[in-house]
């Protein structure tokens, strides 16, 4: 059942600030300012301020039938309980569905905030006709998120779709929560810069931090440097071959790949395409697309907005 | 709603033998005699004699009500077509669940085996109160299902659970379908006998391969032999990197660990617990249960015969 024509609300918890948007379907119609998170001390004048703000959106554009809240964290998905936010300290623990519910009155949906960004994805972007697809975003670090028939896989305490700590190594280097050879050590932005460095400095070229952007990487790549172009080889393998794994496990229709990183195009797609396919049967690498992101930034609100529209049950009227 | 009272067949599709039994819930109730597969050239002489059998069981043990085959390789989820059965030639792109229809009238499912197995011990095994289990078995190779609310995860090609294709080294030794590092390569029976040649050898103790059968360094293990127990330690270690990939990605409730390997017990267990310990955050870790296979070689038999049972829409009255 299309839930296009319901307004809902698609929140953003981001690290340094909270966005805001209402949706139909795909589309957001309106957006409230940004909300910055060190301006509030603590969960309870936060949540005040995305309330007045929905409030707001409300007067202007209509009613909101329900909110959908994407958060860079742990989830209970029965209770809605976040934890362990990435640098938003103080909700250790916190019952925000509830509390969004009571300050609102309106359906609330809690979703850990790449398994929204999936949702977007698999609902209205480039996994659109697919049952099951894992989406990916490579920035500071990488994140994932898991949709098995059309649902955002959760697992058992939250932390499905954490591509970032799946091991490419088991005595490689190790990742934040302890893993050997965590992809994420590899291939954030700041592990491809030092990798960069080291490989310049082998030929005997200095560069710097700044010099070894993944977008600075790509240009040289594109310029025609050799090693620029070699960098993007590894990143692919070590990417292609925590792929592989995941297809050997899920199995997937499509693998889709967004954030920074991934704005290097061709660059990584090419070899990363070349990887997969010599990392798997025949038959599996042929039902397996591997596809750019359709949606940017705004996936959180829009898979955020997609989710809440879903549990609006009282389908009024089109 | 349960099954238990649903006569199934359960057939578990060999490299070897086909074996017959007929189930109710987790009950075997009747086995037909093993079927060599080298005795018939080819599946029509075959599923011939796999339905004489089911006739035979039905005329002393009341009417079958549906039939569940689980088979060593790719299994198409709509249509019932198998592919690349391992060590059974001659059955690609064949129609198996259509043909086995015609022969007997009766609802037929076919299920690759190492779901199959995955789903008896969700069903009635170690991962009864869960919903999502990883379900291993640990011999010859490294076989595996996942089981996501109730429901084998097929994948996209009906290549999902293939754990031991997962890569624990992006520079490691390359596996059947040219992944690099994937887990067979090291933990298979005949992988683990070749690494603990070495390891003796490197201590200028020489062995073969019969005194170094998983079975044998167990024994070694327990006898206090230092070297046995380091090469339990390494197989948890590359067992451990990959089932905290799975951990990372799937996030399940449980994993299941079955098969010969899984006989030594706390000697593999306890450094495996360790390990995934390591490797995963306390929150998931907490979640996560490692438990031993309920069913030993009959769970493809329940399994496959649970699956069929589902199949019954029209439940007779019990």
């Amino acid at each position: 059942m299309s839930t296009n024509h319901i307004t809902s609300a698609g929140i953003d918890f981001g690290g340094t600030s909270v966005k805001i948007g209402l949706c139909r379907g795909p589309e957001i119609i309106a957006t409230a300012e940004r909300i910055p998170t060190e301006e509030h001390d603590g969960p309870s004048s936060l949540l005040d301020a995305i309330v007045a703000s929905l409030k707001e959106l409300e007067i202007e554009h209509g009613e909101i039938f329900s909110i959908g809240i994407g958060v860079p964290g742990l989830v209970e998905a029965d209770t809605g309980f976040i934890h362990g936010l990435t640098n938003v300290p103080g909700w250790d623990n916190y019952p925000l569905r509830r509390i969004l519910i009571e300050k609102t009155g309106l359906p609330v949906v809690v979703e850990n905030d790449a398994n929204a960004m999936a949702y977007a994805e698999w609902k209205y972007g480039a996994g659109q006709d697919k049952n099951n697809i894992v989406a990916l975003t490579l920035g500071t670090g990488v994140g994932g998120g898991v949709i098995i028939n059309g649902k955002p896989l959760r697992g058992a305490t939250g932390t499905a779709g954490e591509v970032g700590q799946m091991s490419i190594d088991f005595q490689g280097k190790v990742g934040n929560y302890g893993t050997h050879g965590a992809l994420e050590k590899y291939m954030g932005n700041q592990e491809i810069a030092e990798h960069a460095i080291v490989k310049y400095a082998d030929i005997g070229e200095a560069k710097k931090v700044k010099d070894c952007s993944p977008r600075r990487i790509a240009e040289a790549a594109q310029g025609g440097d050799e090693i620029a172009r070699q960098i993007w080889g590894d990143v692919a393998s070590w990417l292609g071959t925590a792929l592989s794994s995941i297809v050997w496990v899920i199995n997937p229709e499509a693998i889709i790949i967004g954030g920074g990183i991934a704005k290097a195009g061709d660059l990584l797609f090419d070899p990363l395409k070349q990887k997969l396919a010599s990392q798997l049967s025949t038959v599996t690498w042929n039902g397996t697309d591997v596809l750019p992101a359709h949606f940017g930034n705004e996936a959180g609100i829009i898979g955020s907005a997609a989710l809440a529209a879903e549990e609006v049950t009282q389908v009024p009227a089109s």
